[in-house]
């Protein structure tokens, strides 16, 4: 009996479609053998979009996307500073509207040194951990607003909210993860000047770790968790922690792993009532798009993302170790992005 | 006729006496030849006081310390953990509080890589930038609260405040930074998630950018900040920033320029209605503290800050240069607080 999977697919702007359509090309090598069909819909979203007909997410698109199984994005955002762009916020009213609108608890992000991925540290160790991220709290809720705006009486206010909720969903999904790791999570936070948001979460985390006594369990300020990243990343295995700290710890994680090219992201609905999204960590990138420069392979490792989200766990892993040796091989020699999605196919049909 | 400044000096907790010593030392070294003498007040704050009196710091605390010239802190916190100190908060109720009273809307943080000084990246390139960090409003505020504290139905909010009065301010201190240094500005901040308060900044930098034609502006989020800080740091001269990107920003930059051992700061009221206050980056370490192994140059270097605030750029030049000096000497041999202290205060006699 062969199951088919719903494939939402989000290409969006800049080096979207390209990263997107080599993900794509390394998807079906990966299940060609497999009992598994992708129905893939294209939806056309993005500042290109927006252009085009002054919609960013309408009901019915999100309706639409709602009803596939998974999601696979490339990147949305448009070329900065452009002038009929200036009111629109397509980061907003897309991309974090379809993670909190699909309930996208848990923002995965896995950070790996592969062997042969020059990073930018002179000693960097053993770098593999994953951040669980929040996705649906903190100061991403868009609770702010101005009052006396553009004039020098303005009050511009910005306010993170944190449900017991919320904290706890997550934290339970990082202890579970650290299971099957090294057993090993650190709670990042500003407790000791966030102490009401702070506090929750370092309480919360207190409460789930003693269902947990295998797990050590660790808290770092956000501050000091930059400084680990750098001096001794390898100290992480799990990383938990709110939507904005989450959102600075992976940019420089992917920095530190050889660039956020390498970057893979799941924005995920563990309950599975509404469909994950896939996605890399890296933005549209306008000024190279459309020159096959783009490196594909954070879009591939997405890939992997969710085929294993999917219960493909055999094929995300013939994705992985494909990655894996293709970063292994590449030497100074430029290949196009086209060229780096077929040859990373190429290893997974091998 | 000699000038007289009157330094309130908080010598703290952990390695904070230990590193205080050693920048008195120096101070006293840089100043001896000239016509100003310091005044010095000890105050007994910190974790410590708590446990002796109770008390953080009282009004009577902060009155006296207000009618100082300027403050010397070494560093306050107790022990990790330490159940005594649950229900205080050393951080917010001391560190921030003089902070906020004494109105530091400047929280200066260079960040340079001395020759010598051994970094975490294997290509670093000339670093020498630095970071104003808006010191009295953004998310330290302490505008939070949560309700159903410790129930599954728990919210804990913390509310960003900015205003046009505090964010220009402050710009306006960034930009004339920038005309005596590279002339080169980096606004880090969140716009496309934090639309109010960000779009505040970046309205207020683009005006205040339109007076000063020969800086050149521009502008990154908070997550590609940490990318540059770690890939190319020499594109940075000065960044402007909030309250708690500078913190997060300033621990990565300090690691990269060599360790948080190195990293200085002033807490500037730039108007002079109230003393500015000169610490060091790091905390007070107190797992080696008493153990003269805490490295008391960032300590030094926050008495070159202020000897620059208090107009004495000649005293302040001959701190700094004797400390790259003492840095461009150092080999492996393990040198006490006191033997670098000593080191860099002859190096300032001579
Ligand atoms: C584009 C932006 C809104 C987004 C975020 O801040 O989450 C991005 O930086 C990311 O990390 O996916
Ligand atoms: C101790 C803490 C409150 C403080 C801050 O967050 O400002 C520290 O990290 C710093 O950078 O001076």
């Amino acid at each position: 009996m062969s199951r088919v999977v719903k494939l939402a697919v989000i290409p969006g702007d800049g080096i979207g479609p390209e990263v997107v359509a080599e993900a794509e090309k390394v998807l079906e090598a990966a299940t060609a053998a497999s009992d598994v069909t992708f129905e893939k819909t294209p939806f056309s979203l993005g500042a290109g979009r927006f252009l085009d007909t002054g919609d960013t997410l309408t009901d019915d698109d999100l309706a639409a996307i709602a009803r596939h199984d998974a999601i696979l994005l490339g990147a949305v955002g448009g070329v900065p500073g452009d002038p009929r762009l200036k009111d629109a916020n397509i980061e907003r009213g897309l991309l974090l509207k379809l993670r909190f609108e699909l309930d996208h608890y848990v923002n995965l992000r896995p950070s790996k040194l592969y062997p042969g991925a020059a990073g930018p540290l002179a000693d960097p160790g053993d770098i593999d951990f994953v951040v669980v991220r929040e996705g649906t709290e903190g100061p991403y809720v868009g609770n702010g607003g101005a009052i006396r705006r553009g004039t020098p009486q303005e009050v511009a206010n910005e306010t993170s909210v944190n449900t017991a909720f919320g904290v706890e969903r997550v934290v339970r999904y990082a202890f579970a993860l650290a299971e099957r790791r090294r057993r090993k999570l650190t709670l990042v936070h500003k407790t000791n000047v966030l102490v009401h948001a702070g506090g929750m979460w370092k309480r919360i985390v207190d409460a789930v770790a003693s269902e947990h006594p295998e797990v050590d369990v660790d808290y770092l300020h956000v501050d000091a968790a930059t400084i680990f990243l750098v001096t001794n990343p390898s100290r992480f295995d799990v990383i938990v922690t709110d939507n904005l700290f989450g959102d600075i710890l992976t940019d420089l994680a992917g920095a530190v792993t050889g660039g956020i090219g390498l970057a893979a992201s799941g924005n995920i609905n563990p309950d599975g009532a509404f469909p994950s999204m896939f996605e890399p960590v890296h933005g549209s990138a306008p000024d190279i798009a459309g020159t096959q420069k783009a490196d594909p392979t954070a879009a591939i490792l997405s890939v992997a993302l969710l085929l294993d989200h999917l219960g493909l766990g055999d094929e995300a892993a013939r994705v992985t170790r494909a990655v894996e040796d293709d970063i292994a091989a590449r030497d100074a020699t430029p290949r196009t992005t086209a060229q780096i999605g077929d040859a990373i196919a190429g290893r997974v049909r091998a």
